[in-house]
């Protein structure tokens, strides 16, 4: 199916009924060792690890919570141009996103009051295509407008935990 | 290296420069075909990849962005957890985390003006060890005040895109 497909069947799905587009995704995960953990996505059939390098208490067989949520965005931008230009005609040959993020690890630690999270984060993204420059910068537009994770980046998210 | 040694390890560097508390985190993505991106982390030889379920128009052979969201978030609990444990010397015997999290598509596919990242997240967390029910509860605490994706899911961070 192609994304203008998926898009199409999309529209009207949530056009027959908005709570179509309602869904959740469900995640688990358990401590194997350390600070190794397994991954479990509910629902769907996927595992994999996480782990932190040595200088952070690991034994580094898998990439980091946080280089994970980087990952997320920049696996979200590369869809979400997908799916954009698709939407918008636009011919795209290739999508290259590098993500950078700062911490400063006193917050971590509680050594200081400073936040636990990036303080900073540089996304750069490298299309090729033969389009010109205007209509990918409006792709771009576009896309920071609904790639869902750069939305949960820059803005606050809901988000309870609970003991149980 | 015992996390308590990481701990202490890590405060001597910080004392003796606070610049030392400054750390950065690299990931690259690209695209391979349709929504399936390779993710490669930088420095560390870690890499893995993302797709969409075939309901929005991949290939399902790996987890989705927002998965990998999720996944940030449960794991940095799980580690964050067994850190906070060693530095209050609180005996933590087993650590599971669920997270579960609800988008609303009309945002990604900008059929409305919703926002397209989670509208919702709920993260479970059971524990098991020795100690009393407080010692847990004050555990929670300090984990969900030093948290990196915690923070990063709950408040605003800088995070800047261009095209290059």
């Amino acid at each position: 199916m192609s994304l203008n497909d998926v898009i199409e069947g999309t529209r009207e799905a949530v056009q027959s009924d908005p709570a179509n587009a309602a869904v959740s995704f469900s995640v688990g995960h358990a401590l194997k060792a350390g600070t190794a953990t397994v991954v479990e996505v509910n629902v769907r059939d996927h595992s994999f690890s996480v782990d932190e390098p040595a200088a952070l208490g690991g034994t580094d067989t898998a990439a980091n919570p946080v280089e994970y949520a980087l990952a997320a965005l920049g696996s979200c931008q590369v869809i979400t141009y997908q799916f954009w230009a698709a939407k918008l005609g636009i011919p795209l040959e290739s999508v290259k996103v590098t993500v950078d993020g700062d911490l400063d690890l006193h917050g971590f630690f509680g050594f200081a009051d400073t936040r636990p999270g990036f303080t900073d984060v540089r996304l750069n993204v490298e299309l090729t295509g033969p389009a010109g420059a205007e209509r990918y910068e409006e792709l771009k537009r576009q896309v920071d407008e609904h790639c869902p994770v750069l939305d949960l980046f820059r803005n606050p998210t809901p988000t309870k935990t609970s003991l149980g």
